[in-house]
């Protein structure tokens, strides 16, 4: 029968732009601990960079006692560390905003979960060397291209303070899921950085260099601060630890439901910390409810999955909010800090359904 | 290298649901006059069926002089027609009502074009003879299931008033764009309704029944039925031909440009009638430009793709709105109407960019 033939039912990812190429993943049907690279979310500033075999060389430079050249399978065999964490790009669920911001309309899905195994990065800084002068280190993508508010051609380029350029597990990786990192996901070498938003982890590495100085690349000082206002700058800050957040992946929104038993679900997240509680109100906030928690606690930098068992007998419409907490005190509000190029956006999560 | 291998940069369907499988298309990406099948938008009632070769017979029976059963190579041996017309959901931008109703929350791709061959209902029901006392036929698909709002099992069932039955380009398809119909796309016989929404066009057909009253299966007397208001059935009317509508490709909403010229483009399409002229408004919808249309006028059934080239000197936030009109005297409104079940947006389709 040639009817069967073909392929049905199968979730992508959502595509938002293709040059560069931003592709979120359908996250309501990802309830995996692990998400597979096919559904792994995208997010580039420029189009795919071309890579020579240079790009198995990792150059360390700058501010060090040594210029250090690791190539990869040098790097390979030395002592490696992996860690299981969520990847959230700080622009997820920008289109959330009201009023709405500029930039990619991102919804829920630019976020996934990856072990990434690699080389921590104090490992290299040490085998080259500090000076004393040493403030920041930068770390330089192979992408590169123009941006509409400057002229010019930029490599994407970030730096980090030495704290976290030295935290135990901030890595030089190289697999991701028990692979060489694909090349959409920035292999050979990707930066990873546990608890902050994704921008921090670049991607396609070509070169580490330490400064003793502020890095003050654009998507170090323009992009990637929360601006709170419209008109000015005042009140500025840079994005870094992922938010306490949580989505609701079952039901979906504006579905409708028969009478009875729902089993509510979905996941909870957030950077420093871990989860402690997710909850859920069927009043508008007034009470909450607990959810059961399903997390391993070996993981911290991992998330959370929750369910709650919702019995509904009575026809209607009805508001579902769920919001995370977590060990740090952090909880999601009300209402998100608007701010102007959209990051870091994590009020309750709401939903609506109908009973009938 | 292996960094090259794999999947780059390839856009997806946008998954709205599996079970039923509801996926759209990406259709700022989309600007071929084919869809092609891998991104033709799929929306299901049910699950999808089981088909067993009775599928390839297809019986026309009830008020008719004699019952035929029609095999599929018999079918296509008959003399065939093909048909070139967009196919839309009714549904189609349902997410963007205000108030927001329930429903699938289609964005602006349950819409695309293709090829349809097949024999004119017509010609079967001639050879089978129409009792005097026909008043509309009945077309049944294998595909079936519950419904949220009532008990029992149904099958997706449609009828047509014997006009639109008549119609010439009424038509039983067995191909689409040269291959037999896919099964996603409700092969081996799917009924096909030029002008009308998609819901009339019948997937995985069954079994075709004229009848001597008006069909009251829910399909046809309670979903697709414009109700203007959300407490009571007043002023209802049954959802047919497709509305004059609009959109924009590119840019998409909420970027950022560059200053100089930028293309502006889209399709436009609507049912009866055919699109006369494509304008946009930058000033709110106080005037009006004219864009240029490129179309084939001998596919009265297809859609119009329409650009035009936007000189922007100044930096700010810009409104960009896009309103179709057709031969019938069809326009997009500023505010569609809303309606309970979410059917038949067509409001000017706006978008905003900020150059910089």
């Amino acid at each position: 029968m040639e009817y069967y033939v073909g392929e049905l039912s199968r979730p992508y990812l959502r595509t938002l732009s293709l040059m560069p190429e931003n592709q979120e993943t359908p996250i309501h049907f990802l309830k995996t601990w692990i998400t597979p690279e096919k559904y792994f979310y995208r997010r580039n500033h420029f189009s795919y960079p071309m890579l020579s075999p240079h790009a198995f060389f990792l150059p360390i430079t700058g501010e060090v006692k040594q210029t250090l050249i690791f190539p990869y399978c040098y790097l390979k065999s030395l002592s490696s560390k992996s860690v299981t964490m969520v990847l959230e790009c700080s622009g997820n669920k920008r289109s959330r905003f009201s009023p709405r911001v500029y930039g990619e309309q991102w919804e829920d899905g630019a976020i996934s979960q990856g072990v990434w195994k690699g080389v921590a990065l104090r490992d290299l800084l040490n085998m080259s060397g500090l000076n004393s002068a040493a403030v920041e280190v930068v770390f330089e993508g192979y992408d590169y291209g123009k941006r509409t508010d400057m002229e010019g051609i930029f490599h994407y380029a970030r730096s980090l303070p030495m704290e976290k350029a030295m935290h135990q597990d901030t890595i030089i990786a190289y697999e991701l899921n028990g692979k060489s990192i694909p090349y959409a996901q920035g292999g050979p070498f990707r930066l990873i950085i546990p608890q902050w938003y994704a921008m921090a982890s670049v991607k396609w590495l070509k070169q580490i260099t330490v400064i003793d100085h502020n890095f003050d690349g654009p998507f170090q000082t323009v992009d990637y601060i929360y601006y709170p206002h419209k008109e000015d700058d005042i009140g500025k800050k840079p994005v870094t630890n992922i938010k306490t957040d949580s989505i609701i992946q079952q039901p979906l929104s504006y579905t409708t439901l028969d009478t009875g038993v729902h089993n509510i679900n979905g996941i909870a997240w957030t950077g420093y910390g871990t989860i402690t509680d997710v909850e859920l109100s069927f009043d508008e906030g007034t009470t909450w409810k607990r959810a059961k928690l399903r997390k391993d606690t070996n993981q911290q930098y991992a998330w959370t999955f929750w369910e709650y068992q919702w019995n509904v007998e009575e026809e209607g419409e009805y508001t579902i909010m769920c919001r995370a907490k977590d060990s740090t005190g952090g909880v999601q509000p009300l209402e998100a800090e608007w701010n102007r190029k959209g990051y870091g956006y994590n009020a309750v999560y709401t939903i609506k359904v109908k009973v009938e």
